[in-house]
């Protein structure tokens, strides 16, 4: 039996206001072009009119002050949230192993396993473990000694958790991801490398999201720390002692280096590193291909490597797309002074 | 028994006319500083004529119009092509679990398993699932509910496909690949950044290769595409609802954003990403360290973060290169004018 | 029982000498800021001296020329080695399947399996394996067939490394690296890329350290090399008949195309790549997102995508960033060189 609200309930959920029939049935969510009538879709700009015009869903999610529609509306305050919380309302079920341990895997008798744990096959558990309640751990997952796993989480396959460390509720690990490798930290001795002991731990906090082949190395001492709410892209890179705060999004293949730290609801795009013990302020974007290699103020927008104020490197290449044109422009200036110099030679 | 084959045999498999001995039997293929009286060489340019003339190859590919050779010449109109299929006719066989599940595989009752398909240790088949004839499951792969995979494919170790996930035929990927993990979706709500449920798929078509660690994500609708003959290097991810064309290249730690595209035959090297919604077109070549940030037509060459015309930023790149020099010029002329302005100050 | 030093201990492993008491007993190691009267901490400038006068540690590591500290000092030619040497001292023991085999994994009868190897669960080990004396495998490991491990060597978890690629010995690699995957080679023909059979392997020699998800590819033919005492950061990609040389650095992210070379010692920082065939001269250091596209002589410091000498693409980047005010200028000189050319038009 399919999944269904009315309109009305749609609106409670997303905290808006029903325009036109609000007993209307909707099944599901679908783009402009390929709702049907039981389904919602949505309207972000005006400039969609001539869309809409042509949309048969049975309901539209719109700005508050959208002017008229083809159907009934639900006006949203802030459509996007309430799209992602519609898409999310129909979502069907993610398939899970069944609660309990799989039979195949291999879980140490010193291990402290929640109520309604799903252990899927080929599952690794060491001593000391602790596992809260209704998490989810896929097929393949090895969580090393101690390892601490909140309530409520979803460790999907191969993921690897080194031995102590933490994660808080809510957290969801994409495959492969790896918690709690070594750091990367050597010291030199006579011409070569040698690898310094790596005993700190990681602590991933609460409605974390890391994404698949994602990788958080473990402190030299203390802890490296993502911090709550954070979102994590695929094939990222967090070093040794980082602190990452709450709220961070990191694109796909961006790193941080050791002891590097992100305050509050940053965002760190594709390809960027920030270098060891450099900050990034608070609220501020790193944007894509940029070295960061000293500290970054609250509420900036940087670029470039190494990173300078977007803006003024804009400013910069414009100029430089323009060089050639400058520099003819100083060359005949060259020629005219030297006309100015010497009037007698002029040809 | 060694594999061989007559030089003959050899120029009709690549489409080479024999020029000298056609029934000299060969028995592998080398480079030309190394290959032995029993082995085929081969040569590109005449720069390497030198090389030639010392070499004990019992025959080598040379191009179509290529001068004397000290050996038997197998005459070819594209020499690598040529060199290509010649290193696979004497290629080994790559070691692969035999045909049948491996005892310390978990295989759903509801999966359907084609002829001679060859499941190594360890893996993981969960329900619904479909694989085509031949097909080679290396050891800790998992298949999650509903994917399909195709006929003649070959999946390493440890390979991740999530549920409802579909590959075509002969489909290779290398070791730890994921396919099908969450795309990086969210919609901010009280500042906090909420997760958008993914419930599309992926498809992977025919002949697509995909390097150790890449990660291609599930579409949040409908489907994430890897079009036909394309090839993926190592560490390259596929955002949701990207749309990559056939016989693509990717190469190693490359990306493709949410909803962007690339058309047929594109290339995109290390570390150069394509932005949200940009379309790459056909045939165009992305160079390294690009970030492509609006629609790149079809043919061209581009670099740059933000991506530019690579020609353009080269002169900008030369120009730049030079800017002290016209510095000093800009300087020497504001001292010269000077000197004309006000005459009787020159000293 | 806490492990514990004496000062006169410590400095002796250290090759350092005592400046006060030599019997204070010593039972671990931590920052100036964290260190108790047990502890052993370490000063590396007199800029920090303000922070050791309110430090409580029992021992101080200090330069040998350092002036008086508030407890006994350990003077040291090199501080940074002492205190890795130190950290590695006190460092616990990392937690390790035990020796033997686990029950769960497979072990091929022609695997010669070297004295006190400990190989935890889920572990394949294909045929003609070898694996040297004291070597740790971690779960899910896979060794393909005839891989050659050497002694005291720690895999870790679900590590792969494909069929006849050889380890020397003390090889330290992360959860998830793959070694001996496909290199990423092709030929066109007919509008369509075709693979090439790789054949080569893979070579590991003694000391090399490999971090989580990165990848190591075979061979063409041959053998792709990393040397003695390299240490490689996490996902990081090295091509086919790559050859890096001893004692080099390789941040994350970074990469080496097929048949690039490294010569000793040198350093190639973040989301750095060294293109097809190019060779990066010993010792030199490859700065952050650059591209090196010709040859690197020995000794430098090169940055950009193209790479070129760091300190001139410095001087370049410094004049683009004030190239607004040189354009000023340049358009002011038009105007006093206008005036003067005609003085009758001067307004």
């Amino acid at each position: 039996m399919a999944t269904s609200f009315t309109v009305s309930e749609i609106a409670e959920r997303v905290g808006g206001t029903v325009r036109g029939q609000s007993n209307v049935r909707i099944y599901g969510v679908a783009s402009l072009e390929a709702a049907g009538a039981h389904e919602v879709s949505w309207i972000t700009h005006p400039k969609y009119a001539a869309v809409l015009a042509e949309c048969n869903a049975g309901a539209v999610l719109a700005p508050s002050d959208y002017g008229e529609t083809p159907m009934v509306a639900i006006l949203c305050p802030l459509v996007e949230a309430a799209v992602g919380k519609v898409i999310n309302m129909f979502a069907p079920p993610i398939p899970s192993p069944p609660v309990g341990v799989h039979p195949s895997s291999i879980v140490s008798e010193s291990a402290r396993i929640g109520d309604e744990v799903a252990v899927g096959p080929h599952v690794v558990i060491e001593d000391g473990v602790v596992v809260g309640d209704r998490t989810i751990l896929h097929g393949g997952v090895h969580l090393g000694c101690g390892v601490r796993v909140g309530s409520d989480c979803r460790i999907w396959d191969h993921v690897v958790i080194g031995h102590e460390c933490v994660l808080l509720d809510r957290v969801v690990l994409h495959p492969s991801v790896v918690i709690g490798g070594d750091g990367y930290g050597y010291f030199q001795d006579g011409g070569r490398h040698h690898k310094i002991h790596h005993s700190g731990t990681v602590r991933i906090e609460a409605d974390v999201e890391i994404g698949a082949g994602s990788c958080v190395d473990r402190a030299k001492f203390g802890v490296t720390v993502v911090g709550e709410g954070t979102k994590i892209d695929n094939l990222v890179q967090v070093g040794h002692n980082a602190i990452i705060g709450k709220h961070c999004l990191l694109v796909a293949h961006s790193s941080m280096a050791g002891s590097s730290r992100l305050e509050n609801s940053t965002v760190i795009a594709a390809y960027s590193g920030v270098r060891e013990h450099c900050v990034v302020g608070e609220g501020s974007v790193v944007l894509v291909h940029t070295g960061v290699a000293s500290d970054v103020p609250a509420g900036q927008v940087v670029s470039g490597s190494p990173a300078q104020v977007h803006s003024r490197r804009l400013r910069g290449l414009a100029a430089t797309d323009r060089l050639p044109n400058w520099i003819r422009r100083v060359k005949e200036l060259e020629k005219r002074i030297k006309r100015l110099e010497c009037p007698t030679n002029d040809s």
